[in-house]
């Protein structure tokens, strides 16, 4: 009998729990899920799982149920999972989580590698199943020897194509936070043809390029954050074109941009006054005064939107220029923004979220003198509103990781991402049979 | 027999010290000045005080130094002020500085009072002249009854007219890295007409108000950060407008703007490659990839100039387009723009700089039932290089203000700015005889 510690069992964790449980009599598995929260986790996990109250930062209670555990899940929230990490080294435990390595965890790694623990970060969708996709094809490229030019990726989390009624074609199928912030985290870098190049906040929107994918229509995309960082952690080296980004349905980012360009998506301070403003109000205080004119020609005239453009019909929809009282009493305008979208932008219970991914490949292949370029293609659509794809895509990687794990088919230790073959290659064959699969679709230029 | 030490002997140091030493003689005081490097000073001050050499890291020396001063005036990088302050409560000894009050500084006001100190700062020139200028005004306002409905004030750091010999009309007279940070220390916030305000960042450069000064022609203003705190400090509770600003003359923030946009002023990252680079390759990074157009090409569309537009002339007169090595092996895009600007910009030992402030006052005569508008506009022309307007007009306030307390003109104790009539008052009246004078423009509303 082994015991699996889920901690945190938020909307990502419902398809992790699923999995774990189709899998418990199989292979005499005992599950345990530790929420701040059980009963309200009860309500919607059922008898999956033993439910256990768990809160990180009571750490006697904390220490001992993760001593009692053979393995440990941390599902919580991403600045958390140090503090599960550490209770893990403290009692030589196994730790798998979906959230990105910061340094506080990779100071840890020779004190995993002591104790022969395995520690798998990073193993969700985006990161995760980015990372294993990629890496399989970069592999299977190098093996060929051919020469890699060029590695685009784009994912994003949207709404099913059934689902889609509103004219900004999104909906909110994740933390409605990070939607508001995205583009903040820092000044994207990437490399083009061999050129650094660089992209502050106020251009992201504005930068995008167009994708295809067959049967599902037209997506953009916008850079995100650094991409320079992968070119050391997938091993590339002298790749001149590196570049990442985010999807969304084409003229999202344009009109997203207005937000960005008036300064609604800043999250660094107070709005005075708020208690009394309407959005409409809301919408004024970013745009010059003028005794006459309206909210609504300030801001097309200030922002240069035609009257023509999609995008009028976009902020009208969300209600911006509304004489409808915010109902905040305070707040930064990012989080103003936020509760005016979580309002329009709610996924309804009948919806369906969809994530897309999508990788480009450019090598050249010396012999046959061609450039060839490949795309790989992921589209996954949510079951329902619990198994939604977002939470199958996150939870998957990391239940089929769990099970590699306990059943002894992983057998180094260290702090690892999944961009080795001992763990993409098993659990990307296992996905498929979940209907998480990649199409490939590949190009080859006229012989040179 | 009363010892001023002055601490800190940069360019900003020399107006204040001559005008200290001309005083030495008729009051009997002592003039020391403590400096990293006395040595250099050495050769610019000659032998108007005694030299010691002074670090303010160095706890027991500088203490010893403060302990036997009567007055000390902070003249190093705002954040030592603090140091030089704890240091005066330590040994009883009253402060000036010409930089603005930090919540570490406030904080000290119980003890600063309670050992009957006299701590001034904000003395300089903005702030310092401003906040004179604009209280003498309010307080006249306030005392005849009127209304104030609205406050405006810009200041630049300029290049007088006849040292102004480039496209920009801009030449470094102060801090060149602040120059180029400008408007990244926080969203700009202010009132208009009641509303409240915001710009970020991205917009700064593009709100801007233009103002004539009879005899010198036309400026520009673009918003200062946060202009509410004024409503405090000048005791405006619910004045509908309140505005601060920075000059430039007509043009600058157009094609400053352009940097801004390309994300050329971002401090938060290190570029990559940069000992290989040319200024062309940096214009390049911020710039989308296209395999022919030309780096010109590509940033005109990107940035929607015409070909007619004066933005043109500027960007290529400041050498951005250059086949030039940048000369820096690291740097963020913020202090390679200032390396390139620092060669451009740089002003002439014939070169005189020139300060420019220019306040508007809007209010109702009841009784007349009339608007009335004010204008105060001040121009400040450098003597030489060495007594710059700039060093003039933050120096002379300072001096002023020492005279006037060891004369025992104030009389106060505590933790000051100059916006009181015991300070504002004679300071004000004994500037005008140095040639800083502000004159005055009425106009008057039809009755109403």
């Amino acid at each position: 009998m082994k015991r699996i510690l889920i901690i945190g069992a938020g909307r990502s964790s419902s398809s992790l729990i699923k999995y774990l449980h189709q899998h418990t009599a199989e292979y005499s598995w005992e599950l345990v899920v530790g929420d701040l929260d059980p009963e309200t986790t009860s309500q919607r996990i059922g008898h999956a799982a033993k439910l256990i109250q768990f809160d990180i930062l009571q750490e006697d209670e904390s220490s001992q149920a993760i001593a009692q555990a053979d393995l440990v899940i941390s599902m919580l929230p991403a600045k958390f999972h140090i503090l599960v990490a550490k209770l893990c080294l403290k009692h030589g435990k196994n730790l798998l989580t979906p959230s990105y390595v910061k340094n506080e965890m990779k100071v840890l790694e020779p004190e995993i590698k002591r104790q022969g623990l395995f520690f798998l970060n990073e193993m969700g969708l985006d990161p995760g199943i980015d990372h294993m996709s990629a890496m399989k094809e970069i592999d299977a490229i190098k093996a060929a020897g051919l020469e890699l030019l060029g590695f685009e990726s784009f994912t994003g989390g949207l709404v099913a194509p059934e689902s889609d009624d509103n004219p900004w074609h999104y909906k909110l199928t994740w933390n409605p936070r990070n939607v508001v912030l995205a583009g903040q985290e820092g000044t994207v870098k990437f490399r083009q043809e061999g050129n650094y190049k660089y992209i502050p906040y106020n251009r992201v929107f504005r930068r995008t390029e167009l994708i295809e994918i067959e049967g599902y229509g037209s997506f953009e995309g916008y850079a995100n954050r650094d991409s320079l960082q992968y070119i050391d952690r997938y091993d590339l080296q002298g790749i001149p074109t590196i570049y990442r980004g985010t999807l969304r349905r084409p003229g999202f980012c344009r009109a997203w941009n207005v937000f960005v360009q008036l300064g609604m998506t800043d999250d660094s301070y107070q709005m005075e006054g708020l208690s009394t403003m309407t959005r409409r109000d809301f919408t004024n205080s970013f745009l010059y005064y003028h005794p006459s004119d309206s909210v609504e020609t300030k801001l097309y005239h200030d922002q240069n939107i035609p009257q023509d453009s999609d995008i009028i019909g976009k902020l009208k929809w969300l209600g911006i220029f509304d004489h409808v009282p915010i109902g905040l009493n305070q707040g930064s305008p990012a989080q103003v923004l936020e509760h005016i979208l979580k309002d329009k932008w709610k996924l309804s219970p009948d919806d369906k979220d969809m994530i897309v991914m999508w990788h480009k490949f450019t090598y050249r292949d010396k012999l046959a003198k061609r450039v060839i370029e490949k795309h790989l293609s992921l589209v996954v659509i949510g079951d329902d509103p619990v198994n939604t794809a977002m939470a199958k895509t996150v939870g998957l990687p990391l239940g089929i990781a769990a099970k590699l794990l306990l059943t002894g088919k992983l057998k180094q230790s260290g702090l690892f991402l999944p961009t080795i073959p001992q763990i993409y290659l098993p659990v990307l064959a296992e996905l498929e049979q979940y209907g998480i699969g990649f199409r490939a679709q590949t190009s080859r230029s006229p012989q040179q």
